[in-house]
């Protein structure tokens, strides 16, 4: 158990109870009755044993009468992490996927996102999809938004607003030859690039952050990619696009980038791979890429609900694992029909076993595994497994207060069962109703306050 | 519009609003405004159009003022079928899912199904199933149970209490060679089967109705299969089992049976094959093996979620249509991890797509033919058809009332969107809070009423 002895006058939140999270070494660790204090900051303080609460109060300064103690059917988790989602594709989710990703884009995305320049439209959807991702337990939040600067930097207000960590990208995207109204010019991406961070950065939000977002090599010149290369180096920021998605793509990119070798190497080339840059879905990519992944430091963020919804290929994660590259999940909204990470947990199960049934040999993800990605996975994907991702003394508490067995929720219990049985009910068949707190910083956020209720 | 003339003074109720079901030509034909009367008898008495209230309510002998309309955000939708769901197995689903099925029989379920000679504990997760699936939509529940002739008969009261509509089969199995304490000797199980048929029958249940059930070739002597081979036809009887879910166990049967040129032909020579059978699973049948379901008129059940949770395979399901086999949809709760046929539904389309990622020339399952497999499909599949599965004058009223827009519901509306929208947003997103009122046979049987509240 992680320990600490600094003492303290200032613990905001004391818990006690089953605490459930994933460590370097171990994919599921399980705490039961443990003892976790939260300070006035928002981070781990310590966490002890139970049976220490005596000695823990008086090295922390607080009174006993001051822990809350789970029931017998409760846990906590860490909070966790999407790393792939289109805040304004949350206005069609669930629908239209009959599409492979070239034809959807231009048939169905594109027009949709041209509409964000509306800002009432887009404040009605980022509201929903903030809420919606929060009252899912997704605690961090890796955003595309659309190419409009005042819509991203709205999408960023409202993730202030309810207490979300995000980072927040404004779509940059200079070629579009099918939805010839939704795209920009070169200079005006990189200017209104430059202007969206500056604003975003000026509101010194301590949860919020902008990152840098060419849409895909599809959408941008190389000139475009270049400059934003540029950006993302000089302001040490976050980056994120999509890569190696579907065949087609691939092709395309192939066609298009003659002196790369790989898709990989055309963003590589323009300085856009860095231990900062999250790339979703990779279902394509050669080891020789995953390599130069690896080198880089860049993540990948699997999204297997899209990629089966739009028929994109399956991700190898464990061949991802394997060579060592950070991974993450991400719902992919509207790619993907759910904006839950309890979904994409499923469904990454899922993609491994569809691998195991083409190849018996493949050596399935478990749940623990996929436990651990959709949480301590995330946060290194995104490069802020400083600040959270499990419950390490020093990280944020950003975490999940589950109740697997409410009234009214949707799973039932037979009889009283053991923390690990309680998770893998939760992973397969929990909803947001069994998410009964949510934190982010040692805030909670969910239930919604009066401030934050529509 | 199907249309009636028979004028009726017993309408017991009357909707008026958006209904969307199957028929044999239109896997989902909406009738907007439309206005629906269920007789006394719980069966729907006309489908007119909405605009004619005056005259029908005349014809009918109703009040106008007796007409339930459905707000802007509701449908109603034919009950769905589960037409392959392990009652006994719901005390673990969710868990133990790390192993291919036989490992998996011996290792987990049959030692949890030896729990149910024990009525205490049979009662507690009879109720928990059957509330949970009526919840969830299910008006029709193929059920099997235990070897336990008692408990067996139990879950037939318990669907009876609630309402359900259910095949319910007590399970026969002379072959145990892993966990020995769970199997019957042949003579007791072809005795206990008639004891089961014969006191189910004598209670009289209007919905609740005896199957035959073999576990399957693996777990039942030839001469066991015979016997109830026999009983089934006799009695005029629906009969059930499992069919070529796994590799491994189709090459067990194939060494088992050697005078029996396939699988198929196993249970065809036991008298097992009529137009009253549903085999679940299927995943590995041949062509030719399908050609001699279509001439038997046995259909499949296809449990998408429990053939990639156990490792199994993939039904191509397109196949099976274009040989003209009756399928239906299961949970096969607890092989499959969700009670709920919407995750069914969902994952018969993502096992569509993913033939898809295989062959790109694979013509992939729309949710509209899943939606049919789901309510009309299954309703075939089981032979219930001339009572239920779509909105035909004469059948049962059989319903689910969705509304798409509740508070605290999954589902968020940026606008208001057309029926066939709705659908689709429900099928892959909405969950049994979605389902506010579900309907068998005329009557109401959620929201449960004090008589039904445990």
């Amino acid at each position: 158990m992680a320990n600490s002895n600094r003492p303290s006058t200032t613990t905001a939140h004391i818990f006690r109870g089953t605490f459930i999270h994933a460590t370097q070494q171990t994919a599921v660790q399980i705490l039961e009755d443990a003892l976790l204090g939260v300070d006035t900051e928002g981070k781990i303080a310590f966490i002890r044993k139970g049976e220490e609460l005596d000695k823990v109060s008086q090295a922390f300064g607080f009174s006993p009468s001051k822990v809350t103690q789970l029931t017998q059917h409760e846990f906590f988790m860490p909070g966790m992490v999407d790393t792939h989602i289109h805040a304004p594709q949350y206005s069609y989710i669930g629908t239209a996927l009959d599409m492979p990703l070239l034809e959807w884009l231009n048939t169905y995305t594109f027009p949709m996102e041209s509409r964000f320049k509306d800002m009432d439209f887009a404040r009605k959807v980022y509201n929903q999809v903030v809420r919606r991702t929060l009252r899912n337990g997704t605690t961090t939040a890796c955003y595309f938004a659309t190419i409009h600067t005042d819509a991203s930097l709205l999408l960023g207000d409202i993730a202030h607003k309810f207490g979300q960590r995000a980072l927040v990208g404004k779509v940059c995207m200079d070629i579009n030859n099918f939805v010839k109204h939704y795209k920009e010019s070169s200079q005006e991406s990189h200017e209104e690039t430059r202007r969206f961070i500056a604003e975003l950065l000026e509101k010194k939000y301590p949860l919020v952050k902008p990152v840098v977002t060419p849409r895909f090599a599809l959408s941008c010149t190389g000139a475009l990619l270049g400059e934003l290369g540029e950006i993302a180096k000089n302001n040490n920021l976050h980056i994120q696009s999509h890569i190696s998605e579907n065949v087609e793509e691939v092709k395309l990119v192939k066609d298009l980038f003659r002196d790369s070798k790989s898709y990989t190497e055309v963003y590589h080339k323009f300085n856009l791979l860095t231990d900062k840059t999250v790339m979703a879905h990779g279902c394509h990519l050669s080891d020789e890429e995953l390599v130069l992944f690896r080198e880089t430091g860049a993540s990948l963020s699997h999204c297997p609900n899209s990629n089966i919804s739009l028929c994109s290929g399956l991700l190898n994660v464990r061949n991802v694992l394997n060579l060592k590259v950070k991974l993450g999940l991400g719902t992919d909204v509207a790619g993907g029909y759910s904006a839950s990470m309890l979904d994409a947990v499923r469904k990454a199960v899922e993609t491994s076993k569809l691998l195991t049934i083409q190849d018996p040999k493949h050596d399935t993800l478990t749940f623990e595994e996929v436990f651990r990605l959709a949480t301590l996975g995330g946060s290194q994907a995104l490069s802020l497994d400083n600040q959270t991702g499990n419950f390490e003394v020093g990280k944020d508490f950003d975490a999940l207060r589950v109740n697997v067995s409410i009234p009214d929720g949707p799973i039932d219990l037979v009889q009283p069962e053991e923390p690990k049985i309680l998770l893998e009910k939760f992973l397969n068949m929990g909803d947001d109703r069994n998410i009964v707190e949510v934190y982010v910083a040692g805030k909670k956020v969910v239930p919604f306050t009066e401030l934050t209720e529509e």
